[in-house]
């Protein structure tokens, strides 16, 4: 018996729910203080006042090396009437940050001295308290050091123990209880199985407390049960500032969190009209927040940062930080539903001398969208879409510095792009590749409007049999830039373990009951298909599944893998992750292409280095099997304006 | 029996010094991988690659709620012809996050069926996979996660852990050996004596440690002896990746770090051309790097973090992170002998919309200059100053987002402004008020110039007896501004305790052998002075100690409780906190200036509403004693252009 479903109770805009929920904090107290030692101290916040105890320096000191001598023995001192002073009655021989000797008010230096048996001889007068430390001249006691609310720096550790300070009160740091439920949840390592969904969630969202100051503790995951549901936030109350239940607040029908925390408390809102994150719910038990999170990772990381991070530093009694932003261009258009304020997870490129701003994936559910992403654009609830070239902000989730030492390659996937990412940062952890994958043809187009640095291309022109070439001349006439070989590798067909239907080529794919999955329109590795198909002289209308595409060689491995289809063109390292057979069909070209512009800038110069000369990178890419990496570095072909 | 002293081995440009040790790091190796789980690895640096072990989703699962469909069943679907699918035969209700049921695969989502008995309804045909998330869509098995020399963040914990991977290699923490030296050094917390200095540096350079990532740990103070120094060093060696050792690398007759590492093993360079930080040492003993450190804390921050932190970096495998910086205009002119690079401490304040930077304290020794700075401006070597208004470069020391929400405070001192600041970021984390002491008369010289947002001041005109206005309406002339009044206050004479000359007024200060400290010119109190003479009719060339200045009230109390001074002008909170006597002299009225201009922005607002208001805050004031608080907030005076 199925139980009914639920439509969310509210649907308020964003800034109205910030609005409840800043309402709602004010009257949620902040954490008490704790007594530590100032040692232990760093990143922590005051919950008090720290004046200094003691002045700094305690005592009139040296401040240079040299003599300490009282000031009005010196008057008159001059090259033609130098005057001598005793050692050890009017002159003291002292070292920086001595005490300065009774009588003694003033430092002459070690290098304007001349020194004669027991005597010093002076060429001019010194000036009172000249080169030395009065007490308090850094800290004053009774100063105020840092105020109630402040972070702990490194610095602020140096000045309170200056100023006699040893322990201080600072903050507890709120502890927050994370709830995963649902029944499909299985723990990190786990044995997975299909239905299965690991609860990483949690952990990702205690890492969000940790570094926002506070702790976590995260409760065994528990099944979709009312009344579990209930026992646990019961128990949960007295162990923490603040609850999170991950998943369970949506509209399916056995999404509990709602009913229970209104059994139990008080819900502040339920349903916020932004995407992802829609389903989010605060709420209160006992004057406890409560957090409703969605179990979609994207959704879980944005609302818990919109309201969790608020809660924590709120608890912290600090103010919440200001993201980098910056103003980037966005690459292409973008359609947004109005109704919804949409957070847009974008690519962010210094491609000559603007910000680019590509959007990636668009699923809540896709964490390698946020993962990748190097900011967030927010469309407003009433846009319905964003031109390309528009002028957006982005609020940064790295250092700008980071961005803009990194090199955006858009275009076709190869493990090895991967492995050159890691190369490069592995050798130079100052600068990144990152890549985004829209088969090699969009890569073209990204490489032309300026939204990418460089891309990976292995597109076969069908007329000529030649690789990348004509397409540049084609598609990119005018553009100054450079092709480069990157390796050669195996295309060929990915069948299922034993390859029990006996593939043995193109040819075979026309067979009765044999079910074939394709790739996009666009992709190098359609154009090869055809080609190959054409070259056979097969008719694609006879081949089942010649219209179902996907996206990656992955996604066509894994349609094998899972039994939909019987076979796909792809690189055999796809086909060896996933356990499955490899009947070779051709070995073709992989290229990437960059603007002449890019090249001499330090990250690409890096990058080059490792593709024309590193040894270590060559043996890994032949390691990965189906490689050649004879012409790895050369360049294929250069076109000038 | 003195020793010999030592001038700097080297004298080098900090551009050299950098070379240098950058290129004796490239033969340091990194620290060794440690496997942690990856719930554990936050903040900490990836020391090989991250590959997907599985794809995510592992299995087709539907995206949305509601029923799951194969999709050719729903073609031709249209308002005028609905389609109709039998309940769990061609149409299976499915969560979202559900796997997809066997011949399905395509959902519908439940807003968009009618539900007729067995029966949904659907007035639209679904497209393939639609609402369905496919394997692989979010994580590829064998995809590349996180590169090396990955600084770990929440989002890429939640990655990791979606990928199947739970525990990674990540670089062990570089520990670092903090060895402070100095027979005058005593531990935080020992009792303090004259002639004794805590060592607060190695607590403070243990923190920049934590800060970048490492650990440190601490051996006991050693005094300076040549042999212990080295016994200590050579038992270092085993337990650290490298060795900072603090104070001891001067010129000084008790400074054997040079001698001691020149024999041990090798100095790479020993003095350079900065100011402060010229004495540093860096060198290595059996390849194990040791950093030499001058014993001031300012030198000790700045040039550990100039050579330290990249050391710890390098030892992680992470890039130096690049500093904010902004472009300032320089408040006031800085002279700067050629021949060092000065990194010069610097306030900045958003005044108006331009950003001021004003130096403070220059002194090696001084950590509140440091603690109170915003930011350093680096003043080149061949430089022999920088004018006022220079626009100059400044790195900051705080967020750019906390130095626009303070309040830049120059003017006179008082107590009452601490505690006013830390009222402030008590009620408002976000805010700040931060305080330079130049006395009254340089607090409206600040304001004039833009400078400061506000000025505390206590002017006495000694023809009308009237506090402030006259000095505005003659020096700020114009400018249209608003006097506020925070506090009245009494001034009189601190004296030794139980007054042992029996001091009852200013008429005694003449008394024979009684000696008194005076306030610098252009204060407030000694304005006040100079008033309360003249109405006696005392002339100042008969009070000996009339020409020795101190520049704040503590300056003066610590004079006279340290003996060296009988008598002088100040507020009996300075008084009380050093247990000296008071002898009341007069009440004066101690305002608050701001240019209207200011007065409307958020944290100004905040201020202001604790000064008219906070009852709280007035009892505070009232506490310390000496205060009349009946006025404060009170409008005094406005002036209009």
């Amino acid at each position: 018996m199925k139980q009914s479903r639920r439509i969310y109770r509210q649907d308020i805009s964003l800034k109205d729910a910030l609005h409840r929920w800043h309402d709602f904090l004010k009257n949620i107290h902040r954490t008490e203080a704790e007594h530590i030692p100032v040692e232990g101290s760093l990143g922590r916040t005051t919950a008090s006042a720290v004046f200094a105890a003691i002045s700094s320096p305690f005592f009139h000191s040296a401040a240079m090396d040299g003599y300490a001598v009282p000031f009005h023995e010196t008057f008159g001192a001059s090259e033609t009437t130098p005057v001598k002073l005793k050692i050890d009655d009017t002159a003291v021989e002292v070292n920086t940050g001595e005490p300065m000797p009774g009588g003694c008010n003033a430092v002459i230096m070690i290098e304007e001295i001349h020194r004669d048996g027991d005597y010093i001889i002076i060429n001019s007068p010194a000036t009172p308290y000249q080169h030395v430390r009065t007490v308090g001249e850094d800290i004053v006691q009774t100063e105020l050091i840092l105020p109630e609310n402040h972070l702990v720096r490194p610095i602020d550790i140096g000045a309170m123990l200056a100023g006699g300070i040893t322990g201080i009160g600072v903050r507890r740091k709120p502890l927050v209880r994370i709830i995963p439920t649902g029944n499909e949840i299985i723990a990190p390592g786990e044995p997975l199985s299909r239905g299965k969904i690991i609860d990483f969630d949690s952990y990702m969202i205690g890492a969000m407390v940790l570094d926002a100051g506070g702790d976590y503790t995260r409760e065994e995951i528990i099944p979709d049960n009312k009344e579990l549901l209930k026992e646990v936030l019961s128990n949960s109350l007295n162990k923490c500032d603040f609850i999170v239940v991950i998943a369970g607040s949506s509209a399916g029908t056995r999404d509990f969190t709602p009913d229970v925390i209104a059994e139990m408390g008080d819900i502040i809102l339920h349903g916020i009209r932004i995407k992802p994150g829609k389903p989010v719910l605060l709420g209160s038990i006992e004057g406890k927040p409560v957090i409703g999170l969605p179990g979609y990772p994207v959704s879980a990381y944005i609302t818990f940062e919109l309201f969790g991070l608020p809660l924590i530093l709120h608890l912290l009694g600090r103010a919440l930080p200001r993201r980098e932003e910056l103003i980037a261009n966005l690459a292409r258009p973008v359609t947004s539903p109005p109704g919804s304020e949409e957070f847009l997870r974008v690519k962010v490129g210094k491609v000559g001398d603007k910000y680019m701003a590509t959007p990636v994936g668009r699923g809540a559910g896709a964490v390698m969208t946020l993962q990748r992403a190097d900011g967030i654009v927010r469309v407003p609830e009433m846009s319905e879409g964003l031109a390309a070239e528009t002028e957006i902000k982005v609020t940064l989730m790295k250092d700008r510095e980071e961005i803009e030492n990194n090199i955006v390659c858009i275009g076709s996937h190869d493990n090895c792009i991967d492995l050159l990412a890691n190369r490069l940062k592995q050798l130079f952890p100052g600068y990144s590749l990152s890549s985004a994958h829209v088969g090699s043809m969009g890569g073209l187009v990204a490489v032309k409007k300026g939204q990418a640095h460089m891309a990976g291309t292995h597109l076969l022109d069908e007329t000529s049999g030649e690789y990348n070439v004509p397409f540049l001349k084609k598609f990119l006439k005018g553009i100054p830039l450079t092709l480069i070989n990157l390796v050669y590798r195996q295309q060929g067909l990915i069948v299922q373990k034993g390859n029990p239907r006996g593939i043995k080529g193109i040819g075979d794919l026309t067979g009765e009951g044999l079910v074939f999955i394709n790739r996009q329109r666009g992709s190098g590795t359609r154009l090869l298909t055809d080609k190959c198909l054409k070259d056979e002289g097969i008719d694609p209308a006879d081949i089942e599944g010649y219209g179902r595409e996907e996206f990656t060689h992955m996604g066509v491995a894994s349609a094998v893998a899972s039994g939909v289809a019987d076979a796909g063109m792809g690189i055999i390292t796809a086909s060896i992750s996933l356990g499955l057979e490899f009947v070779p069909v051709a070995r073709e070209r992989y290229d990437i292409v960059v603007k002449n512009d890019f090249l001499d800038l330090p990250p690409f110069t890096a990058l080059l280095s490792i593709i024309r000369s590193d040894e270590e990178f060559r043996a890994m890419v032949n390691s990965l099997g189906g490689y050649d990496t004879s012409d790895m570095g050369r360049v294929v072909y250069e076109q000038s304006t």
